[in-house]
């Protein structure tokens, strides 16, 4: 078996596409943000990815009917001059070693350069361990002058944020991409860590439709943000309870 | 050495033959229940898959004989029209690593499409977490005709359950081989994931015995499973008793 | 770089060879055993053997020269009609996963076969989780002809011993080795499983004598075994004081 | 993808170059060690080398621009007839599998054969467990003369230190280089281990200019030396504080 198997239903004609990534990661943060972007625009799946760097694993889905894991492919074309082609890559798993991790982003920067494609966009969550109210959106780039368009849209470059660099796909497909001349962009949402973060992926999302000059809807994003927020309201007072110390009623007790 | 060998002692003529797994899993279901109607069908034994994909370990028998651990293969002929020829998939263990999950069912979907075969039955158990009196068989399929067919036959298709999935061979053997255009079943005894369970594997038993409309004896597996009912019982009665309070006891003591 | 490299200082000219492999493995009763014998009969280093499946490591001499971690192999060739040559297998580590254990014992078996080698000796240690006094040698063969013969040299076939079966080269070379038509045998010494134990390795090498028809030298092992029985024996005085309850004092404190 | 790249901004003409490793491992010496050479006497970066047995992680630089963790190789010529070329490897990680380590280490030495270089050292710490005064540096080589010639410049060869062996591509540039018949010193600076160490870093380097026979300035390092004497004194005296203990309190509460 190959290692990693790409399974197109269609190849769609693109010009000069850009890739957005959202494979699963801190809470989930760009996965909700890419998929909710496929859907408000209506992108079209157009190929699977099977990979032995996956986990040995299907799905099922409520019909009952099992798939195997895999990542996706969507394209958008654009509807008027000042947009961009877009493919979406989608998934329920990022690679589960670092050699996988390289070989699929390889794989993934073969393909966008196949459709004649130059500049990735990623996205991830950066987690920071405490609830967010208003979400920045940190950003990386491979190139200065990247870093500089990216600042007018209220992107945060911030030195130490994200300290220890970005791990996994969002990581590689720009540092991977950088050797093959291509540009990126990593957006993360600023999200606590500990949920999917819907609060995230929408300021994600905001900033997305500024850079592509697109409308994108955000009803379906802002009615989970504020249900995530009621949740996470109660999980606060809860938080905020004393709590008995069992040391201290042993010994009362 | 090849990363798996499969090493054939006969190539039996064998007419559209189902497939069925049953290596080690949750309870042993699968396992328990392919070995029973191997035993009680007579299936003969054709070849052994050995790889390094699994342990380095030889097992050793009441003889002092030592064998690799390794995969089994059986067949057993339809003797009427009405039924199907059968290879059975057996063994010691599952592939350690994904990417060895990937390959062994990979290597194993290659055998049954150049024996001519087409469909895939594969058995699993399901672990809940407490004792089952009466254990409903869970279903999965590549198909959704495959499970309105299996519904016939009590199978219980149910949403969430199981929720994240199938791992190992009885989700890969579906999912790669629907891959290939292969139809499969994943067939999942409810257990409590606690112990060997041969209660779980005979339910599994019954529902295979009509889908492939054979008469398959229980006894041996009824005798084990109220073997099994009386040490659990034993269990719970001892899990039932008050557990003195070690720090109660101190305190006091 | 090769997975493996067998780096030979001379191709010996030998007469069907045995090996006996004697890698670190429990109580190094094994090792221990294997390098005895190449002492006091002479053996002779012609082979190293170097992986990307060790460690990455370099031990180092007591003059402070840095050699690359790796297997050995020695030879010894018969000086009566009644002896067999031999060739040796030992070194620093086995594999460190199953696939580089697979690959090593299979380029071993690939030397003897070149060497005109039959037959395989592996030894080991059976860890039974307290001192043993009178070692016994715990055996598994490959074939049953092979079992009766060493039942005559006093080795032991027990049902269920050892129950999980044997792990890693001395397995494997038994394992691998029956799929190419050769014999072998693994003897396993008794031993605490705690410390490194001549004792074992010292009732390996009587019987390995017998088998062989070799005079073998006892006298270092025996000292060792000596040396160890003291420190043993000072242990189990330290156990058999009794221990100050911590919980009592604090609360009488 | 390959599994490691070697992208060439260079291809300096150099004349019999020593390389010198200062990857990362214990206390950060190594490291340490060849950046403030490099600095100092202003070697050249010549080549990135990346690789998918490094982590799938980008780190970000001050200005938001991300690039691929790799290793790096700087070169300098010498000045003068007495002095040597030098080839630096220096870098983000070390490989992150037995197998990644052999592998990169492989690539090094041929890269170092094909420039013309016979002589390796690498630069490591040697932890000690407890805070360093005076830092030894421990040697280790691969042919007994340069043990011979490295005590010239005090470097300590002590039996059973460091006890189990070197480890990493401090000790495999040292064995692989062995087997192709090039000579290797790996220099260890004593140090805690708790902390990065530019202490052990400036007795590194002032042995290596000893060797080397370079005059290399030591502000830089002394500086750091100091501040970090700072932090270890203050963490010193908090260490020092009788620490309450908790049980107590609880009892006596």
């Amino acid at each position: 078996m190959e290692n990693i198997i790409i399974d197109f239903k269609e190849k769609p004609d693109l010009d000069n596409p850009i890739l957005i990534e959202g494979l699963p990661g801190v809470g989930n943060v760009g996965k909700l943000a890419a998929e909710h972007i496929i859907d408000v625009i209506g992108a079209v799946e157009f190929a699977s990815i099977y990979s032995k760097f996956f986990p040995p694993q299907v799905l099922i889905d409520d019909e009952g009917v099992a798939r195997l894991v895999s990542n996706k492919l969507y394209y958008s074309k654009a509807k008027t001059g000042d947009h961009s082609d877009i493919i979406f890559l989608i998934g329920d798993y990022q690679g589960l070693t670092p050699e996988g991790q390289y070989e699929l982003s390889s794989v993934m920067l073969d393909m966008l350069v196949d459709f004649g494609g130059k500049r990735v966009f990623t996205l991830g969550g950066w987690g920071i361990g405490r609830v967010v109210d208003k979400p920045r959106i940190l950003g990386a780039a491979t190139h200065t002058h990247l870093v500089e368009e990216m600042k007018k849209h209220g992107i945060v470059f911030s030195k130490d944020e994200p300290g220890n660099g970005i791990v996994g796909a969002s990581g590689l497909l720009l540092g991977l991409g950088s050797l093959r001349g291509l540009e990126g962009v990593c957006l993360m949402g600023e999200t606590s860590g500990y949920f999917i973060d819907p609060g995230g992926a929408k300021a994600i999302v905001e900033v997305l439709a500024s850079i592509l000059k697109r409308d994108i809807s955000m009803t379906d994003l802002e009615e989970k943000t504020k249900e995530m927020e009621t949740v996470t309201a109660k999980l606060k007072e809860l938080d905020e309870m004393p709590e008995p110390n069992k040391d201290d009623l042993r010994y009362i007790g």
